[in-house]
């Protein structure tokens, strides 16, 4: 059984090198700043642990037999889908955000898939898929993390890679070497990827035939003095006095390749632009079935505040409270059924132009379709969420005093006597409450947290891409036309 | 091998009772004017014939071991929610609007579980399950049509049954004698009762101490002496020169029961208040499970039209082309995904307060949340849908020309020169695509359709109610408390 | 003063010329079928003649000082432009649809400020602001009604008029010569040019240099031989035993034009194609601002009915018929007050390039902005209203019983007793309810008009294009500029 | 000319009395962290000081003809309502924020109309309107700022303020002296009430016979040592290295009083229940009208922050960008629009029941409907404008760096190098550009200003209630009924 423990996660990131910027300084892994950003990583060791989650945290190497973190685990099945969207919606729960251990876990099954496929090409650079499968080995022993380090700067947006004025725009390949190759450019809105151990790197859209050194993935230790990473930490207000039952942080970096040099045995593509296309859809697509698992938990949250904000506020009999309850429910569950579907008709088969083929070692792939509707639906709502939330709460999560007013003696009694909306709930619950739903809503930490749940595994318009392209419109049509008396356009 | 031919239905249907009225005068069941919705139905018996759909449409009795039309079978597992859920679609998809079979089989399948819980209660006034086994049998061995009769007509709706000036606004009991019950009272808005061989008669809302002769369900032939049905009938305008593929037609009644006697052997429940609200929910179940195969099938339809739309009108590369195909496909496979899951986690139990208890003899039910999430969200987008494809087609099928012009030799020419919009498709498909988009969106019977489509299995607003009253929101606002730091309530 | 009769105009429409077809036959213009067409324009003459209504629709013609129609008049003022808001939502409220003789209104002034600039032009084809006046002097004095044919049939969308491989798929001269020109094309969807007076021809979208033969506008009177017209007709169905308050009807028609001969002094626009752009936009400026008043008009007749409906139903105390009615008011009062404001800053002047210049004799146009925003969101909302429309109403409107069952002996008992849902109200107002409300949403005639609604005066789509041409975007983007201490780019 | 300088208003703010608290201490009215909010009112005397702006800002009392700041005047005629909205515009377009300084004009103005009508009662307990007119004198001669507290803590919102558990939930006089009355309870939510000069106090809702203790308004200084306050500061992070054009702050406060005495001639109502209510309506009513002219404005930014977002980004040229700002255009001018005919149709008279009647001493009160359907229109935007911003600016202003990590030598070139993506702007430019934005955005003050901009003024329900309570919705029954050949129902 290869575990780590929370603590050894911790002593691990003690011991890694400084390679991380901040405000203006550099930024220790341990700094106190951080502690709600490894409170989340830390909470997978945690609940791994706990053997009453054995059956949705643990799986079985099929590398190894093993049993190891499912966060490390390369789906061989459609119930390692299912449970990988159940673990997650579980996990989630426990924090009251996103857990971000997932970006590694859907980029190692992207890499999986990609690099068997690349290995098999006459004139492969290297041994793709057997240095992934090294590296795999390590990852699920050691039960690292990784994060995934996907989104470029881009430049012009409506210009391809190779038409950009600055080639750095997109990380590229400058030079190959003997014993690897060197890469520059950057790489941003990277979550976590500061306390993770190791990056996983890989191009962020398709590529064309001239844009071979943009067709590149390789792993990259996070602490590598080959980067830079600099840092923006989204900390909540610290409480003094109404603690939380969990503590949450977030972080994300730019992480600078300025001629970095990467061996050859941590490379996993290299020129392959068909490939870096797919391996850009195939992490997108295993993300999004992440969303199906965070997004629900995300709404399983949003209603517990939805409706406690309606009890203490005394409208829950209110009609438009439960259609306000019910329009929630069905993002969350219309988002899990996607996924749920997505899972149950996995395959180890890729679609590429509405046909599905066989791709990858082996390693099951969600339904492409459903997962794409899920996350869409989630990305839609976001803001409309929002709205709801605001709706019910009224002005007072805006304008809520500060702990140390409340405690103040010569303001407690009136605070607690103009706090105290619902004389069934303790006035502690209340504020408890209150400051909850501030944190959720009227903070830039729940801003930043709805940017992220829009465009985070694509933005809805991404989605809607992946759906028309995907989707065969042709067999519509030919029902439309049969049920019209037209004719019926032979198949090519 | 129990199978009915569409002639022997059609026979059948010549040798009925006469009891139908419409436009004011009595209608023969082979009236012209009920053509195409004889040709929905009998479409029924066409496709069980065909041995590439057997998997779908034929099932094996679990009271005979017979192999039967699916459409008459208790489902026995979750398989068998899946294949209701297909075959639904692929009929729909076969016809171009609702299939109106469901009806029967949904209701079949409610009272298959809520008959079997009344007869085991004490005091219980007929063997109401072993009634219902045997009218299933005769229904299973003649392959025989049901329509369900819930809808009453709810007089003043703020008030109950019992509180209405006239007690007739809901069906009931008016008398129990030795050899049956006596009911009066109607039931509107039924489609295809008119050619049903069965009524399955059932109360149309949760019930209260008190309101024991509402608590009625039974079977009636649709033929009876001792009912009237006053008939509406939509067709579209017959095609005279430019033929469709398949005509539909479609026919509801308002059923008349006036001291209309019921052998005990045909009633299921009688007097049960609380039997008789669950089985109005149960039905409602089933039904909007149903619509988790029909409205994919409808979305299939649509995004069939909207494409054509677009290529014929020259803007199928424009981006807000994609936007609205990528909504209607989101639309038709979130509801198919809800359905999916509903099937896939059905049990032989229902939720009543929240809690999953067995129901029933072990016939399988789908999951409550699901089927309401799905068929709400198919019910909020009917009315989008509409505006969607106006939105593609623009104002060519509100003011196309009539058949008559387009043939008449002093205006072909000019008609054929100015309805080729497109020259890459032959102008006589393009006129039978639009004539076709008419009769879908700017006729009678497609307004009819949407309003069926908003209200039938429960509008939007019955299924909020549905889902805000069975989900477990205690349990999400514990999420919230337990990640805010509050108390967390002792569950009672 | 000259103001025709209901009597005159119905005389006239006898004396015309043979040149309609419909459905196989010619059709003459005192058919009963389209009595329904007659009466909404006849109403035109009747409100006129009514004193009370003198302020509305009476006006003195800036040409001759007579007491004129207001929908013969030019806008003098921004007076003139608030009295004609208003009287369009008198008119269309009598009439319970839209009104159709604002087509010819909006066209005049179009054509009015056009033609004057026109005939400025050096080498300009003939005197076409002295040939509008003609035409309007006798237009005025003989109380007229002119329709305006716009819209082409376009072919294929995404290319110029002059790329298309049917040159007819725009309306185009073909020939000039001394004593006139010759044109040839079609023009679509014209609603009640075949009862009208006269049809002014205008192009329909923006032209290039090149397209000289498209940049063309002229009128020709309704019945000239010279055309052929191939109609349309939506009729509700004839009520026999529930009499309507007033009975519509609705005719649009197919104009086509082949090698069709118009004199020079009825030709107003010749080939100036940056002139012919501005009167396509000029008239739908002036089309969206008469959406100001009979969208409103058409509010208020909906919300009449979502009340009734409510109230019928017995539900409208509960909190979601206020939310629908307040949603219905909003959608009116929005588009009225956008119209108000549209009139309010009325001038003599165009925006081109986002600057207002002075344009044409002196007649007032709108606001294009606020015109804009008014029509798009009238059109944004038509497929919302119909769907709060079929939430208050429920199925009863799409299964409504024929008058003639609920007149027949056998069954009138049970229909009087059975539509009488709500007890403080007579059943046969309750009928005369539902027959209309199932006119105006569940029939051909009322899909039809949500086509109408949607695309007429431009789809939603088109005022976005106007909208975010004609606003000062620049000088929002330096109150950004400001705001954020950045740079402010100097003005060129 | 009674005209204060930013200069004496900052002097004034420093002679006031300490009854502020804030995070667990005493606040002094010029501590730094005030800064931000005192610049958003100050600005207000900056711009009355600039002759060009004299039209929209200067006003001539009609108390004592004397030049007046607007913002102490009461509206004399509809050019006075026009300019309240355009003043209040053009000032928030200069602070990119809400001016907070309406709400003192909003309650003076309603004040003035409720305290004339008070006064004429018989039994009036003083002279209201003299004391408000006395009151208004030196309010104006002194160029003051007033809040308005109308918000009371509402307790059990489902019961009324005479059925709380603790009376104080709503502020009420606990006791009548011959010298004054003595008040008890707390409002909150009250904008800058701590760096205004006066407080207008008024009832928060319609209140009923036996609640006359809460039909109570008054005027007390915001420094009286006979109430707390207790503060709430939403700043943004202050910018180091890269300026804003000008920076705004935000404070509310809790206002307690706790048996405070308010002399007589400062009461302006006192126990007239009826009368209390409108008073909450009249404020309600003046403040949606200021919203007109202030959710214009943040309109207008926000159209010139997602243009700038797209040039940026490089997709200016996108469909779903035009289609964005025209929506952005619509919210912003159909609210301008909806306050325009407010405007323009205002009358010293209020509606109450439907009908209009005289009210107050002649001030100009806006129309109800079109004040109410504009600021409704507004509210329910919120949340639709912050989506549309974040769907067109990515990830970006999410996870922006620090100032300092872009000045840091270690780092800078990295930064400006990946914070460059439009070549042809500078990259200052471009980083104050999503500084701001992210401010704007993605901020907790961000989000503050959405709940306010949702709940502020009354939420949309709030306007739904007037709107549908105060619309002639039986006008519109009888247009359906005329229509559908109803019986038309007498007047009553």
């Amino acid at each position: 059984m290869a575990l780590r423990t929370r603590e050894q996660y911790i002593e691990d990131l003690s011991k890694m090198n400084d390679n991380l910027y901040c405000n203006g300084e550099k930024l220790n892994r341990l700094d106190p700043k951080l502690e709600g950003c490894i409170n989340v990583l830390a909470k997978s060791y945690e609940l791994a642990a706990d053997p009453k989650n054995a059956e949705l945290f643990l799986a079985k190497s099929h590398l190894t037999g093993e049993t190891i973190n499912r966060f490390c685990h390369i789906h061989q099945s459609t119930e390692d889908l299912h449970k990988k969207q159940d673990m997650t919606r579980f996990y989630c729960n426990q924090i009251g955000t996103c857990c971000r251990r997932c970006m590694g876990t859907d980029a190692a099954n992207a890499v999986n898939a990609v690099s068997y496929e690349a290995q098999k090409r006459p004139g492969a650079k290297t041994t793709y898929y057997d240095n992934f499968l090294k590296w795999l080995k390590n990852f699920q022993d050691k039960d690292l993390i990784a994060s995934c380090a996907q989104t470029d700067v881009k430049g012009d947006r409506l210009k391809r890679p190779s038409e950009q004025v600055d080639p750095d725009q997109y990380v590229h390949v400058v030079e190959e070497r003997e014993d690897g190759i060197v890469v520059s450019g950057a790489k941003l809105h990277i979550s976590e990827a500061i306390i993770s151990d190791e990056i996983i790197v890989m191009p962020t859209r398709s590529l064309e035939k001239g844009e071979e050194a943009y067709a590149v993935s390789f792993a990259i230790p996070s602490d590598s003095p080959g980067i830079k990473q600099i840092v923006h930490i989204r900390d909540l207000r610290k409480r003094e006095h109404f603690e939380k039952g969990f503590t949450p942080g977030y972080s994300d970096s730019y992480i600078i390749f300025d001629n970095t040099f990467i061996p050859w045995d941590r490379v996993f593509l290299c020129g392959e632009t068909d490939l870096g296309g797919i391996l850009a859809l195939l992490f997108s697509l295993f993300h999004r079935h992440s969303y199906s698992g965070c997004k629900p938990a995300t709404l399983d949250y949003t209603i517990g505040l939805a409706s406690l904000a309606a009890e203490i506020n005394g409208i829950k009999k209110a009609k438009h409270v439960k259609k306000i309850l019910s329009d929630l429910i069905m993002i969350g569950e219309l988002g899990y059924a996607a996924g749920y579907t997505a899972s149950d008709l996995g395959k180890p088969e890729v679609s590429i132009g509405g046909k599905s083929i066989p791709f990858g070692p082996g390693g099951y792939i969600p339904n492409v379709i459903y997962a794409n509707v899920g996350r869409c639906l989630s990305g839609e709502n976001v803001w409309h969420e929002m709205e709801m939330l605001c709706d019910l709460a009224g002005g007072f999560p805006a304008t809520f005093p500060y702990e140390k007013d409340i405690v103040n003696p010569e303001t407690k009694e009136y605070m607690e006597k103009y706090l105290k909306r619902n004389q069934d709930i303790s006035v502690e619950d209340q504020i408890k409450f209150w400051l909850q739903f501030a944190d959720f809503c009227v903070s830039s930490s729940g801003a930043t947290t709805s940017y992220g749940a829009y465009h985070g595994g694509g933005s809805p318009i991404m989605e809607q891409i992946a759906i028309t392209s995907q989707y065969n419109i042709k067999a519509r049509e030919n029902i439309a036309r049969q049920l019209a008396g037209m004719s019926i356009p032979e198949k090519k």
